[in-house]
């Protein structure tokens, strides 16, 4: 196709969204009209699908539970009278709360204001909360946050070593839906040993998000040891979706970012993604380029490449929303199909300097989404040369690189936004949401469970298992044993493998296993408890 | 395989390296001894090309170039005499330079020691002295470094105005070999604007690494200007192989970091990575797992997942490490072949609550490469659970997320370290750096250059002459214009969308340049310039 073809191609499929002053661009995705008509039955049901799921049907079989995220946003199309009134009672709730952490109403137990959030949280409890920070926190928040997001000693001990002289002005924030996250547990019992240690009631620093009922190992702690306050978590709101929920909004509020804004520009991109003729409706137009990309099965990985550096976790906050949600290996029909859509990313145009070498010229197994903000920057530039400024070099990257890839038959999407706003972000947000939505009706999947997850928690859960009776078994011998004697004592043969890395782990961490033996042979090296 | 033959496999191809105290595991590769055998001349003519590249043969036939980083850990290996006395020199220099700033020896112009560091440059100037800041800088450095690593306005603005109260005792260090990066001229202009500002003079702040020779604009400045230093970047070493020269031991001297130790872990590493049989060359059973994974082909992404916080930027490092070197369009015999290895992640567990679900569950289209650190921090953890730390949670969560993945054919290498310090990480990145030039042979490419980078760059630099062309008719224009027309008058029909970006791009920063008319009609709009 010629650049003149291309631009009456650019026209033709050019979405704008005048409220949003949101551009979606398709027009270097290279479909035809064949194939866009012979995808309009597929998407008449994905529409339907969608609308149903909105009026609050159960979309997740598995786990009986209703999928509302975007009730948050709107509280007139929840489902019933109760949850609205809950919604609402929760967002006053939030923003009363705030107001009294701003103003130092609620204070300190030494009457100073808070300075500083602890936000300890994994997944969607994270994920969203550190986007949003960094797209939109003010140089000067309100509250500055910092994140506990594994559980990683080294790294808790650098969060808490950076903030040990604020510690007492930190009000800590922990985020889990049932409580039975090990990694914020782990991080929460931490944090509450670095306060105890400073001499600091952790409960009079600790607020929680979770259900707030019997389900959550979270909110027994709450009450038993009576924490500042409790924001609720709903049964209906999923961790990859929960970031315009209690578990985004209440960090980014506190930090000073307006959740208003927020709220409102996901609501109007939701008006926008209902609409059921997909030229008119920019999350079906992702989700019809996601499926040319990949043939429908994932074929090809969605590079994101937002050109501004404030939109650097984008690519990491989309990995879970789309990864989890459509990574999947049975369809809704129970066939076995290996679902997915693979995405990475960080920022242009740095990371044209790091692998648009491979995008241009090495396997082509990828599709790219540019992210193109319109705004440079609030305040005025400075010409670096004379009718150019620095903004006009990232506008020319974007656009070269563009060129550049489709010139290599590297096909693109392209979003603009006006500027990165509290209204932009909660409208990309809420526009990725219906994309993936779509998207995972187009594949006929359940976009709202994650049953994989589940096997890596077990089998970790079953190390530690055998990690006490290995620990048990040592401290009670007289005499080092090699991994072979130690795994038929304990009669777990087949984890032999397990047990030699658990004994390998402890040795390294002073916890009192001596290790002893060439190292290039594990199955020769000797163990024993030195208590 | 059962488990008892996984542990047999296990033990039959483990590697481990007493002096580094670093382990490989490649018996979740599922490959066999048939593919092993029928690699072996592969590799015999890798090392053998491998050595001569040490050995200072021209490796990049393109650009005459020898590639020479692993000299500057070993000078006794450099090719000749010269090379040898210029490393010696400038690690000399290096040391006394940076002694000399943590002494306050060299000061501020007012005579104050300098507290922070602002590093401008970007993909091999900034990834790696970001990576290696990350990982290893003390929670109070004696420099903290801050990075302007791209051209967005707003970006830079974040980074000078966290800067602001501390720019007079803030030194600049910009890294480019020719200083033709316009990303980085551009940080460098808005960096000395800001100085400008608060009435700094800036050569007294500025430091360069860049060719020490005409070649180089930036080093034209650094001597018209007088800066305060200036550091040689050498023609032999690459952008993405330049962390363990001036580029990163600089930056990385400076924040407080032991550099002789990061030097001596790589040249540990060089010496282990020379070894011609396969089995006890670490960089080489990465390579033959790659082969492996992706059929000599890269048709597996590799995931990389660190356990360990401070390792979080080692996949962004990898990116262009990886990707820039092997994503190839040509092999060395000039056949068309779309080389590459998609690389991506981001650290575990804290990645497995993102997307394992879509790699447990999804699309087959990766293998993972967990990177294990045994020691879990530096003082001992508090028992969370009885017998029970966080850091057993986190080698759990590693063991247990290898064996679920394992379980559904999905195929994982391991590099366990003792810990996260200078000497692992210049290990690490010699390992990965050899595993790239032996893979590199064994598909027969060139992982020297990167022909393609320069396609986005050129487009890029049209657009910006497109762009004075349409400010200067639109500026002698005594009417609105249509996009069609200007594109007519400046005789550039073809470029007419983005001449069309253009305008939308000045229009929306205040460029004097008005838009008129409805956005969903791009052709329809009306262009005026108000100056």
């Amino acid at each position: 196709m010629d650049k003149l073809q291309l631009w009456q191609r650019y026209q033709d499929w050019l979405y704008y969204n005048q409220k949003l002053n949101l551009y979606v661009d398709v027009s270097r995705m290279n479909f035809d009209e064949g194939f866009y008509t012979s995808m309009k039955a597929k998407f008449a049901h994905a529409f339907d699908s969608v609308e149903k799921l909105e009026q609050g049907a159960i979309a997740n079989p598995d786990e009986n539970r209703m999928v509302g995220h975007y009730w948050f946003r709107n509280t007139d199309i929840a489902p019933n009278q109760e949850i609205k009134q809950e919604i609402n009672e929760t967002l006053t709730q939030l923003t009363e709360f705030t107001k009294k952490i701003h103003k130092g109403v609620i204070t300190t137990p030494q009457g100073e204001k808070f300075t500083d959030l602890l936000s300890i949280g994994i997944g969607g409890s994270a994920l969203g909360p550190q986007f949003v920070s960094q797209a939109l926190a003010p140089l000067t928040p309100k509250l500055k946050i910092h994140f506990i997001d594994n559980t990683d000693p080294e790294g808790i001990d650098k969060v808490l070593g950076k903030l040990k002289d604020k510690l007492k002005t930190t009000l800590v924030l922990v985020i889990s839906k049932s409580g039975g996250t090990p990694e914020t547990r782990n991080g929460m019992l931490e944090a509450k040993n670095a306060y105890q240690e400073e001499g600091l009631d952790f409960s009079r620093y600790a607020v929680a998000i979770t259900m707030m009922d019997d389900s959550s190992k979270l909110y027994k702690v709450v009450k038993d040891e009576n924490w500042l306050s409790c924001f609720p978590m709903f049964d209906w709101v999923g961790g990859r979706t929960s970031e315009l929920s209690t578990v985004g909004l209440l960090p980014a509020a506190l930090e000073g970012i307006d959740i208003d804004r927020m709220l409102a520009g996901a609501k109007e991109m939701d008006i926008a993604t209902r609409e059921k003729n997909i030229k008119n409706n920019p999350a079906a137009l992702l989700a019809l380029s996601w499926y040319y990309a990949g043939n429908g099965k994932g074929e090809k990985d969605m590079v994101m490449l937002p050109y501004k550096d404030s939109l650097l976790l984008f690519s990491r906050y989309l990995q879970q929303l789309v990864m989890e949600s459509l990574g999947k290996e049975k369809d809704l029909d129970g066939n076995t199909v290996y679902q997915g859509l693979a995405v990475y990313g960080n920022k242009g145009s740095t990371d044209q300097h790091a692998y648009v070498q491979q995008l241009r010229e090495g396997v082509a197994n990828f599709f790219v989404t540019f992210i193109e903000v319109l705004k440079d920057r609030k305040t005025k530039s400075i010409e670096l040369q004379e009718n150019i400024t620095g903004g006009d070099y990232l506008s020319g990257l974007l656009q070269g690189t563009r060129q550049a890839l489709y010139d290599k038959n590297r096909y693109s999407v392209t979003v603009t936004v006006d500027e990165v706003s509290p209204y932009t972000i909660g409208a990309l947000i809420a526009l990725y949401e219906r994309a993936v939505s779509i998207y995972a009706y187009l594949i006929n999947i359940n976009a709202y469970h994650q049953p994989g997850v589940e096997a890596g928690k077990k089998a970790a859960a079953s190390i530690l298992d055998l990690q006490l009776k290995v620990l048990n078994l040592l401290k009670n011998s007289n005499q080092p044993l090699c991994v072979n004697d130690i795994a038929t004592k304990i009669d777990e043969l087949d984890e032999i493998e397990a047990i030699y890395k658990i004994l390998r782990h402890l040795s390294a961490n002073d916890r009192n296993v001596i290790l002893e033996g060439d190292l290039h042979l594990p199955s020769k090296l000797q163990f024993s408890y030195s208590g």
